[in-house]
């Protein structure tokens, strides 16, 4: 039987609130069993290029990595929000290891490939991505995980990448060493069939109502790619993706997808 | 018999040197068996925190670590340059991760105590500091741990940690584990008999040496301090100790102290 492994993903939103960082922290803590965090970036990086002056480079409405931009998330995500996040879970007795994909190789990307728009220094991440061996060395000796979205190429450049992506990918990569649970935490208590009442959190979803939901335009926009890519980490193996509130994650109301 | 590791600090003004930097990982690759580095900080935080407006606090000629620089420096030592070499690293062969001392509980400090000057958020490493299981099992597993001046409390604060002590507590805490040769890689070829020489590279110091060297004033004033330190790591166990030039660890010119 394969051990447990939960796969926790945090954004930008509860980085910038240190009171609601701390709560989900203390949440955490209480989680059981082995356990692995991924975040997000928070306003901080944006608000820096801002004081410094550099405008933010927008190409058809997409944000674009550029060098300076690289650097300035390089020094929030991997620098200032990671080590905050790794010294407040030691503190609360997690034993937290922050962690790029440049650190032990953890997770290589390949630099996405210029077509309409050149994103910039954006990593994708193709299959074998994931240096499955070290996170299973890290995780047997009793370490969590914390990985902020910044990757590389393995040919010494660093790559900005999408935290959701990190998180599902990883999860898929270590579906075959551990029964892996993916919880997307966001400000919401789950998804909602109703986007206007907080309260209709959807308790479950398997894949034929996710696509009766769809079609029925139940789920909103903003959740159908976080969703198809939720139930496409179910079929690659992944036990149960749990969206839910990030300072609720101890509390029974959530939306669990699974596979039947 | 103790396994060899090789523990090599570099200091700021490589860091701020892109092409010196390259060259000397370069070098570091090429170096066999076991090994670690230790990055001081370059001159990037306090160039980003005149940007800022922040003007440095010095106190008594002491520059003070308040929360603003705090976070300016863990961004810049965590972040950008410890991410930056650990990437590098990895593109010239080298199985480098990146540690702060809250990753893994690597090193724990104390916050120096206020009596004449509160340095603020500035770490002192006590017996006991180093997580020595830990280093053992990622150097044991092929990784070059890449450690940047922060350190944390145990409590959720990071410390700002000056890195030739975090170099030589590390040296001497994994003493007991390692046959330790300590490298503190500098702009000079190694210590000088005349400061007005370069070519005038003392090959080796022993105890008796280095105490006659200093009652004649032929080791110049800055360099008591570190060699103080350096043979203090001597009589803790650490095998030798090695004062070079960054850019030519792999020459034979240096100065190398030892016990006899």
């Amino acid at each position: 039987m394969r051990e447990g492994l939960k796969i926790f993903k945090i954004g930008g939103g509860i980085i910038d609130d240190e009171a609601q960082l701390q709560h989900f922290l203390a949440e955490l803590a209480k989680v059981a069993g082995r356990k692995l965090l991924v975040h997000g970036g928070g306003k901080g990086a944006s608000q820096m290029l801002a004081s410094l002056g550099i405008a933010p480079k927008m190409v058809e409405g997409r944000r674009i990595t550029d060098a300076a931009t690289l650097d300035i998330v390089t020094m929030f995500y991997a620098g200032k929000t990671n080590k905050q996040v790794v010294s407040l879970l030691q503190a609360a007795g997690v034993n937290a290891l922050g962690l790029s994909g440049a650190d032990g190789n953890a997770i290589r990307a390949v630099k996405r490939p210029v077509k309409d728009i050149d994103y910039g220094f954006v990593g994708d991440l193709p299959e074998g991505s994931v240096n499955t061996e070290l996170l299973h060395q890290l995780l047997q000796a009793g370490i969590t995980p914390v990985f902020c979205a910044i990757t590389h190429d393995g040919s010494g450049q660093l790559l900005n990448t999408n935290a959701d992506t990190i998180a599902s990918t990883l999860a898929r990569a270590l579906a075959a060493q551990y029964e892996i649970e993916l919880h997307f935490c966001f400000e919401k208590d789950g998804v909602l069939s109703d986007i206007n009442d907080e309260q209709s959190v959807i308790p479950q979803i398997v894949p034929s109502q996710y696509q009766q939901l769809k079609a029925k335009g139940v789920i909103a926009a903003g959740m159908v790619p976080k969703l198809d890519n939720a139930f496409a980490a179910l079929e690659a193996g992944v036990e149960r993706v749990v969206i839910e509130n990030a300072l609720k994650i101890n509390e029974p109301v959530k939306t669990v997808l699974c596979r039947s």
